[in-house]
Order: C-alpha cells, then structure tokens, then sequence
C-alpha cells in the first residue's frame, strides 16, 4: 500500500523464503542425535492469518482524524495484519506467542509518517493524548523490545520507519553519509554502493533490520573489528523528542559533555524517534577474503583470537565456534561442495599427524579487507599465530561460502518450531580474562536448566567482535519442550533463557553485546550497570520522558518504572 | 604535608621550572617581529604569595568537624596557599586573575580523602549540608570547570583527589589496569611501566593531569590515532554519587541502553566524583619513532593526513603545523642542535628544486609503533603519501626533539605573561569536508577581533588526532593587550577567545575536542548539541543532582541552570 515491505507476521524474513534441511544430509541425523528431534516428521506449520483473532483497535475517532492530518490518509492504518506485524519482534517467545495468538496488546493503529516533520506531528500527537508511541524499523528485535505492555490501558501507536528509507548525501571528503533512519540494510548498502561506499555493518539481522533500529539498540555486525559498532560508525543524528528534534552534527570526537549522542544510541525508542544519522562511510574495499581455520580445542581458538587481538594484525573479522557450535556448522553442509571436502580431507590429515580429537575441533573465519600488501601481511601475522595454537587454514572456499550464507541463519527458529523445537539466541561481552569462565558457565547453566525442566538440550557458542581487551561471546540453544501448549513451551524457554543471562552476570559479563535491553534483559539491568548506574538512567529517561508516552516498559524493570 | 603536589599557585607546572627563551635565538626577533612584545624587556614577574589577599574561609565548626571526621584532622586544610591553588585551573584568564588577586570566591575548605569510602562521606556530608562541591586532580584545567562560581553563597568544598594515586591491579590477560583517578600521568606511566605496560595517553597536560580529570573532561592524547581518545580507553569506572557508587565493570563494549559510562564521562564533576577506572594498557611497544615531514603548504598537508587516515596506514600520532606554527617551531629551535639545520638544509635543496615558498611550509610529525615490520609497512605508506602531496622526510632527529619537549608549551603562557603578553589556546575537530573552512574562518576571526581590540595579534595552528571521518584543530593564539590592568586584559582576551570559539559554531566545527566545556564555553552549548541536546543534558544533570550541590555552573549556560 505504501511500499513498506514486512516480515512474514508469524516469523523471520520475507514469505516463500524458509530453511531447508534437505539439501543438507548430515543436519537431521545430527539434530536427532542431539536434541532428539525428527526433521522428518510431519511438523506443525505456523497458523493462518484467519485462525489469528487480532484484538480490535482502540483507536478514537479524534486522535485518528489528527494522525490522518499529520501523515495522510493511507498511513494510519488499523487492518489486522499490519498490526499484528507491529506486535512482535522475532525473538522465540514471539514467535512461540504470535503462533498460539497470545495477543493481550496490540497495537492500535501503524502510522507511516514520510519525513521528520510528520514524525514530529505524530510524537506531539502521541503525547498531548497522553497516548504510547513504539517506534518500528525492520522488526527484527529479539529482545521484546517492541511488545506493548499488556496492562497498557492507553492508546498504542506503532510508529514505521519504513518510508524514510533514502540515503540523502554522502560527504564524499569526509567519509560520511546521511542516512534516514527507516532504511533496511540492503536499501541502504544499494544506494551507497552505487556510489561507490559501504557503511560495512553487517548484523545478522542486515537483511530486515534498519540503520534506526540498529541504533537504538546499539547493534554491531560481523565486520565490527574493522567498521567498529554502530556506536562508532554513527556520528552525528537527529532524533524527535516530544516538542523538539534533538541535532547532533558529525563530529570525529567531541568532549562537549556527557554524551547525548551515546544517551540517544541505545535508548530504545524511550527518548524518541531517531529520524536520521550521520554515519562513517568506507571505499569498498579492493579484496576482500574470509579464511576457515580449525583449531584443535575451543581454547586453542580463544587463545589465538586474544593473540590476534593484541598482535599488529587488523583483521575486518574474527569468529571461532566452540566444538558443538562446529558440529552443527559442519553438519549444514551441502552434499559435495564447500567446507565438507575440504575439512574432511583436512581433518584426516590433522588426525594422522596429531592425532586430533575431531569431537573438540573449532572451526573460526577471519576476515581481511584492504590493498593486497595490508590482506597478505595481515594473512601472514595471523597464519602464524594459527599455526603457534596448532591450528590449520581451511582456505577461502568455506568462507566464501559462510560469507553468502550468514544472514540466513534466524530463518532456523523458524524452521525448528515447525518440527517441535525451541531455539534461540544470548550474547554478550566480557575481557579476556573472562571469555572461558563465561563460556564454561553458560553451558553449565544451560545444562542444568535443560535437566530442570527434563528435555535434552543443546547449546554451541562462538566468539565474534573482538576488541582490545575482550570479546563478544554469542550463544544458541535448542530443545525439544515435549508439549504443544505454548504457555508450557515458553515456561521452559525462559528457565534456559534466563540461566544462560544469569550466568552473564554471574561471570562479570554484559546484559548484552548487541541486542539490547529490551524487556526480556531489563531484570538484569542493576545487576549489569549497578543500582546507582540504574538510578541514573532513570533520571535520563523520566526526564525526558515524565509521562511514559515513549515505549515505556523496555529497558527498565518493571520496579524502577515511574 | 599529605604528600600531594601541586602546581604553581600562580602558573603551570613545578616551582622552579619555567620556559626560557635565552637558549632560543631566533624566538626573541620572532615574537618581536608578529606581536611586538620584547622578550628582553625587564617584565613582570608574578606577585608574592605575600602580596595575595585571601578571603577568609566561611567553613563553619560543624561542618569542618564532620569532615574532619570523614577523612582524618589533617586532610582537612584551610590554609590560604592550599585553598588558592584549588580556585583555578591554568587557562589564561585564570592566569591573569590569579595573578591580580582577583578572588571573588575561593574554596573554603580543601578535603583529601584516602579512599573512596570518604570520598563517599565527603559527598554525602556536603549534600546534607548544602554545600558546594568541586572534585580537583592535577588542576589543569583551561576551559573554566574548577572556579566557584562568584555568587555562591554556600560553603565550597574542594575534593582533590591526590592521595588516592596508585594502580591497584593490572588484569595482564585482558589489557585492562584498575587505577585510582587522583593518579597524576608520569606517576601512573610509572606503575605501569614499571610491569611493562602503557596507556598510551599524553595529552599536553601529562605531567599535571590526572586520570580522573582526564574523564571527566574527555581528554585525549597525542598518541589517539593508536590509543584512542580517554572515552575509548576506560572500559569501567567507578563514581560516588550521592548517596550512591556507580560501578560499571570493565566491558569491551555492550548494548545495556544509554551508556552511564559515557554520561559519567566528560561529566567535569557534575554527575559526582570519579575514583578509579579500569582502563585498556598495552605492552611497551618494540619500536618507536617520530618522523617528521616538511610540505610545500597546509592545503598539502591537510590533504596528506587525510589521505593517510583514509588508507591502510596505522600511524600513532598524526600531526600537521600551518605556517604560522612552522615558523614558531622554527623560532624556538635551539643554537645548533635539532630541527633546525637538517630543515635548513632540506629547505634549501627544495627551494632550489622546487621553488617552495618556505613561508607557507608546514612542519608534519607522525608516529610510528609496533612490530618492525609493521612500522616500516606504515613509514612507506606514509612516505608515498607524503610524496604525493609535494612533501619531504627530515627523518627522525626533529621528531625526537618534538617527544622530548612535548609537555613544555604550556609554560609558555606564564612566560609570555611575564613579559606583557596573553596568549591561550582554543581546540575543535570537525569532519574532514569542513577542516580548511574551519582553520581560515578561525583565522579569520581571530584577525577581526585583535584588529577590534587593536592590537597586533598571532594565531597559529595544528591538526591532530586523526579520525576516519575528521579530525581535531588545535589554535594557539597570542597578542600584547597593551595594558596591565587585568580586567582591562581579560575584556581583550575574552573578545578574541570567544571569536574563535564563535568561529568554531559558525563552521559545523565542535565547542571543544578534548578540553571540555567548563564555564568558557557553555554559552555555545546548544548551538553544539541543539537546544534539544541541551534539554537532555538538563534533564540528566538536575535528575542527579536536584540541589546543584555537584560543581554547579559548568557544562550548562547560565540560562539553564535549575
């Protein structure tokens, strides 16, 4: 109707595009043999949109007429799909709940306002009804961020991005762009290429996610230890505050107090409507490789990404797996082509000469971008710290092949629901000297979580984003709940769920490297931040916001709510 | 008596050091000829601390007891030396003031707590009795954050933070070091040093800045390009609130909402006070130089740094003087050594080949660390840019000398006030697009404004601290104000600063790039962030700090003060 392409309302991506196991032989035997699940079997597909009873629209007739004045007629809208769209994210208990219809809140009306000006008509609008306004990128979050609150007894307004979808200028002297905020990855990475740039953020969301979201979530995407996170790459913004638009011009680094740019990045839609940013923009870079390596144990991988870290080698990316993260990634792997060969030949070999323990081998990819001198120095700093913790390259045809391949991972959840099975995703960040307590405990946890509610679980981990002093360590779980009700299904989601973020904390980690707060993460705020830490994001969001008009709920638990 | 040093109550630095032009031939002719002061003429030297009128101290026995109480009878001082060394920081017209006995306010009492539990129940004591409080590291400062305001009527209590100097615990397998915020830079490096690591970090200030102080004005040092800037390199952080302690443990980065770090950062003492910070360290690198490069002219060198910023080269420290600050460098060379025979030499076989004109060339450093062969990779890159854009190696004799009396400018300001001359300096970044805009247009200003104050003025300039995206512009600027009366004085001063800071608005330039807000420039914050950044700011800082009992009238114009 207005050009604004939605996921499917019930799942990941765009509709017709799903996971497939069957062009990948080793995946049923080795998911059967894990968490006990038969991809063969007949499966329950998600519902229809008819078998979804959508709660009507709460929406009055005055604050229609005054939304229709600010972004025109055929952008309110209160048809049910559309709202059904805006209620969830895609984390696993929105899927598990939009399945099951579990809809206490929905919201009332989506409104697709085509530039600043009808953002803030729609913001003054929201508040002076003392209404509630969400706003809506891509609709990937998968920390609940997006949800209305179910006692929410006012006026909800879902306010999508998707028409500020334009790359506006590109400051070609200083390596700039101006960017809407409602843009998807692609559309964005589409127009600046043409241009001959790159932005180089590459979330697994990329796809369905956009520059806004990535915002105010404080995302970061695989090539974060070359582009760095989004905190770094945005460096200017507006926002629309209620009554006023916040203007943060680009700068390289400023020392003008405490940071309203890092108070808006992350903020969740609490502060406002982010409407536009200035971000870092890059040549596309002349070569561009990603090579396999494989490590004998997981912290021979850990001890080389921490060496690499701290060497003069400047990768664009650096990901190792755990063993059973190893599994699972060999066992996706077409019949005859990409890293199957190649590892299988490799790893016989590595068993004859070493005498490698296949099960504990840790499959990494290391990125490298640049002019040929920087890509082959880099390769060789990096080769020989493989080599000094025993590890192998695998060469360029795997990660060819997991560079065309990474962003269609979250269709997997999808999938795994069909056929019975819950699965889903934690990250976070700690130091170095952190990574293996975290890593040990989280798989502790989560096998202790798996035996309380008595299902045999999986979990497998990788490290991605390294930093100086520590790195993002990313985690996916999966299990059969042995029941169909989906109140039963989320019950035991949240008891492996919330031991793996436990554990987070429990291990001097973060809530969080790049999904954000959310709902589902907001218990653990004091816990991450400190109490006081709590007590000033309090005074920042009340401040700003005394009446909770804007996404209210998120990021804050329920307690410190005014 | 409590073993914490202090500068010179009445200028920068240590009792007995002093810049020194008579080891200088060329600087005498130099200053005479573009602002006509006479280094030879007899001058005045600073006052007698005898010839100072202190006001008396309000603090009243109640209060004075329980500070007593809080950090033991002899780290409570109110001896007129101590108190007047805690009422400016080191910027000109603190200079100027002090030196006149111009003291409106001074602070009534000095506290040095031990630890962070008094530095808890000093807070917590000046809350309850509505006092006044200024936390004090090195008294550095040049932008005005550590002078009480005039009109406060409430007891002043200054916080320094020096006894509280030591690195408590280097985590080696992380990067990250704890330290204690009152630490000075040499006494820190030494620490550090003295188990082989570095911060990296050497702002102008090093020698009489604190890490503390660094935070909260958001320093950064020479050496970002490698090390970052303080915002980069403090992973975690704790601060005394009151009534509370914000503790965020060290992170490589995380996505928990609005950052509290980067609130609590560039916060100049207004959110609470900072008492230790875990900070990213790195081993001493093996090699390390300092090449200088001389261009044909500062359009050159401009585009030589950009160019370097942009490509695969990793240089620690980027630098490039204008033509005015090269023929000031040139003028305070020493007889024989140095800098100045290889540039007369050099210079001379250029002027033959290439016909330069020698009064636009532009003296350039950059630093090189690492691994040999990535510093021999990053010299060639450079080279070839350099060449590219006319430019020539003086190799590493001028960038040795250039380390080694990195830290002694700041002296110069008393020295030049001695003899009847103001000089002071004024720093902004802004992207690259907009560099050669904001150095003319500054250079511009400064003119009309010593032309309206008629004098016969100088104003010389240098980038520093490259960014993808831009990068810092450092102004010094001088003139003789033909007068001695001090208010006479600073109404000169304040005309041209504050056409310089104007300058810096007018050209999407940035308030400061690492010397913070303060008093000096908290008129143009909303022209910087927006009105609606000032907003938030309003609403963080009166949500912490509802009494303004936090060192009040900084950061924010007076107009937004609660």
């Amino acid at each position: 109707m207005n050009g604004v392409r939605h996921q499917k309302w019930w799942g990941w991506g765009e509709e017709g595009i799903a996971f497939n196991h069957r062009d990948k032989p080793k995946l049923a035997p080795f998911v059967l043999d894990r968490v006990g699940i038969d991809l063969h079997a007949p499966g329950t597909p998600p519902p229809a949109l008819s078998d979804i009873a959508v709660p009507a629209s709460r929406l009055g007739g005055d604050l229609a007429a005054v939304l229709r004045g600010a972004v025109g007629d055929g952008h309110v809208v209160v048809e049910d799909e559309d709202r059904l769209v805006h209620t969830y994210g895609k984390g696993l208990a929105d899927l598990v709940r939009v399945r099951a219809g579990d809809l206490p809140r929905v919201p009332d009306v989506v409104v697709y306002p085509a530039d600043e000006d009808q953002v803030r008509a729609v913001v003054d609008t929201v508040v002076a009804a003392d209404a509630v306004l969400i706003p809506f990128g891509g609709g990937s979050n998968i920390s609940g961020s997006l949800t209305p609150p179910a006692a929410e007894e006012r006026t909800i307004v879902s306010l999508d991005l998707g028409r500020m979808n334009r790359v506006l200028e590109v400051d070609e002297a200083a390596g700039l762009a101006r960017v809407q905020a409602g843009v998807l990855g692609p559309d964005m990475e589409d127009q600046l290429g043409a241009r001959g740039w790159t932005m180089g953020h590459q979330p697994d969301s990329f796809r369905h996610s956009t520059l806004g979201g990535w915002i105010a979530t404080r995302s970061s995407g695989m090539q974060s230890d070359k582009y760095g996170d989004i905190a770094d790459i945005t460096r200017g913004l507006r926002a629309v505050l209620p009554g006023k638009v916040v203007v943060l011009r680009p700068l390289p680094s400023t020392s003008s107090g405490p940071s309203v740019r890092e108070m808006i990045l992350g903020s969740e839609g609490r502060l406002g409507v982010i409407t536009e940013a200035w971000v870092n923009v890059h040549r596309v870079p002349e070569n561009r490789e990603i090579i396999a390596y494989l490590f004998p144990s997981w912290a021979a991988g850990m001890a080389a990404m921490q060496e690499i870290a701290s060497s003069d080698a400047t990768p664009s990316v650096t990901r190792v797996s755990d063993a059973n993260e190893t599994q699972f990634s060999l066992s996706t792997q077409k019949k005859s082509k990409g890293i199957k060969g190649k590892v299988s030949k490799a790893l016989f070999a590595v068993l004859e000469r070493r005498g490698w323990d296949l099960g504990n081998a840790c499959l990494s990819y290391i990125g490298y971008e640049g002019g040929k001198d920087l890509v082959r120095r880099n390769k060789a700093l990096v080769g020989k710290i493989v080599k000094k913790h025993g590890g192998i390259s695998l060469g360029t045809g795997p990660g060819a092949l997991y560079d065309q391949k990474k962003f269609d991972t979250p269709y997997i959840r999808d999938f795994l629901l069909d056929v019975g099975g819950v699965a889903d995703v934690s990250e976070t960040a700690a130091p170095w000297s952190r990574l293996m307590d975290v890593h040990s405990g989280t798989v502790r946890a989560a096998q202790a979580a798996f035996d309380e509610i008595g299902v045999k679980g999986f979990i497998m981990c990788h490290l991605s984003h390294s930093y100086h002093s520590g790195a993002c360590l990313y985690f996916t779980f999966a299990f059969p709940p042995g029941t169909t009700d989906a109140d039963a299904q989320l019950e035991k989601y949240w008891t492996v769920k919330n031991a793996v973020q436990q554990s987070f904390m429990d291990n001097a980690a973060t809530i969080s490297h790049h999904h954000g707060v959310g709902t589902d993460h907001a218990r653990w705020l004091a816990d991450d931040i400190s109490e006081a830490g709590t007590d000033v994001m309090v005074a920042l969001l009340r401040g700003v916001d005394p009446g909770r008009n804007l996404n209210p709920g998120t990021i804050l638990p329920p307690s410190r709510e005014w």
